[in-house]
């Protein structure tokens, strides 16, 4: 190592203790607190049963969690549209701006987990969040259903959901893998000839399965929601398929020949950092409305409960009213 | 230490090398591979003589750096306004939308240093990249003029150029240091009656003196530029007075009482970077137009003549063209 920290491999760094910051809510604090979510090793690629088993595992837990949590004032409903199982999310109250609003969501779980009934929630704390109408799409999954499995079932939707709603009255949003899949499905869609819907929201987007953003380093063992990374999940959703595909890893789409007005979030703890702004300037650099806003000492996703959670919920609601018609917040 | 990372004051983080990412242009990963960037420690604060003899030799070796690279198309001439120097930078080409448009910047320099003669050199580099006049203020530092007296410089001169500009013809913008200027003269103005411009810009700014932001932890010794704390020069700049006052730490201010459109810009590497998403979102939670740009692996700053700090200029005179009437890029 020279004087300036630099090593052959790149810069060295000593091993230190990051204080939990006093620049974010209490309830931030206190989710910063526990320290690294305790996750069990992924399985061999080639191991199904042994995914089949890890997947309903960790599904059985989130179950678990939401039905121990009081419900938010939204109902959820599952339907089947496009022959894709769909959970319609309904908030008690619906403000008129937002009765002929569909909101396309696709939930988070690296593309592997979280899918069937924990779905059913997802629906209703996004129509909770959003004081509209959401369609929660029950993608399939890996190990039993890899790419492009998932991505067929999201353009399916938007297919079918164009008969009833004009594309301008859609908008599509998604989490962490679901985050991949709204921007490939939106990029698939437009190569298909389908209307680009009104907005998309991507947030904490896994939208690089390639890992090669810096922040899969730097935010390394700092975002205690996700450590490092997810090339076992990633491997077994690709499924051999090219991982910089951009249907694949939307971040290497072509932006350039059309995209919709899009809200990319992300934290400075984030492990997936470097996939927001990196998709953000790509946006930008496309000629693409495109907004980003980063919260201060968040890891991957939301703290969960804190008041920077509701502050993105009226940050991604004042962007709909913007670009896409929705109720003003 | 716990299974979680957890220890009594934060979270663990073990030794490790951050390579260089790929994901930035070759010129960005050169300035990377450099490391960091070696400094002088400081001199005590009491010490005014021995920080004279650090502020001079700091601007001689700026000043050797830039008359060896060759000249921005730009000229800058020094002139006075409100009784405070100011060197006045004009691109050789200027944008007819842009004739009518003033910009006042203040020079990066941790409050301290680059004063005198550098801003010269800021003024043409400026003007070429913004395509615009470019008023930059070369105002007082410590040892010898400590807080307000930059600050009131600043007012000074943007109350003398509103005898010959309308205020919605000037932006303003800093860096570093200069952002806290930008942000506190805006501030402060508003709050004297005076009409607040047309649109600011703040770039890696250092808005906290207190550096309560979660950055300076995470990104501390990776953020080449700016390894760690500049509590010894916030000290000497504030002389005594509260860090946390708002004209001092300009992200504590009341932006709800009226602020201009605010770009602002940072690096996932940045030192700031805290500063940067903090003063972001309380600009946008008090209903303000603000856009956020991060930049992937940048340090504080800019990387220096990479295609990244081009994209950068494009970007603002992007934001001055939609917020400001000025060119479009």
């Amino acid at each position: 190592m020279n004087g300036k920290g630099v090593v052959a491999s790149g810069l060295y760094l000593k091993a230190r203790i990051i204080p939990i910051p006093k620049s974010i809510s209490p309830e931030a604090q206190a989710a910063l607190a526990v320290g690294r979510v305790e996750r069990p090793p992924s399985p061999p690629a080639t191991d199904k049963a042994a995914w089949r088993a890890h997947i309903a595992a960790t599904n059985a837990g989130f179950l678990a969690m939401k039905k121990a949590a009081p419900p938010p004032p939204a109902r959820s409903t599952l339907t089947e549209i496009g022959k894709v199982p769909v959970y319609v999310g309904e908030p008690d109250t619906l403000p008129p701006a937002n009765r002929d609003k569909a909101l396309i969501h696709f939930h988070g779980g690296a593309l592997v987990l979280l899918g069937g009934e924990p779905v059913r929630y997802f629906a209703a704390d996004e129509a909770a969040a959003m004081h509209g109408k959401v369609f929660a799409v029950d993608y399939r999954n890996p190990p039993d259903h890899p790419y492009p499995a998932a991505l067929d079932d999201g353009v399916a939707v938007y297919r079918e959901l164009l008969k009833t709603y004009p594309a301008h009255k859609i908008a599509i949003s998604g989490v962490s893998g679901g985050g991949n899949l709204a921007a490939a499905m939106v990029l698939k869609s437009r190569d298909l000839g389908l209307p680009l819907p009104a907005a998309v929201g991507l947030f904490s987007p896994e939208v690089d399965l390639t890992e090669s953003g810096d922040s899969f380093q730097t935010n390394h063992d700092i975002d205690t929601v996700l450590h490092g990374s997810l090339a076992d999940s990633n491997a077994l959703y690709a499924d051999g398929h090219d991982l910089a595909d951009p249907y694949v890893s939307p971040l290497f789409g072509d932006f350039a020949k059309g995209f919709p007005p899009t809200f990319v979030q992300s934290g400075t703890r984030d492990l997936f950092l470097s996939n927001s702004v990196r998709i953000h300037r790509r946006l930008r650099d496309a000629g693409i409305d495109a907004e980003l806003h980063v919260w201060e000492a968040l890891p991957h996703a939301f703290f969960g409960g804190a008041p920077e959670d509701r502050e993105l919920h009226v940050e991604f609601r004042r962007f709909l009213a913007r670009v896409a018609g929705w109720a003003k917040p």
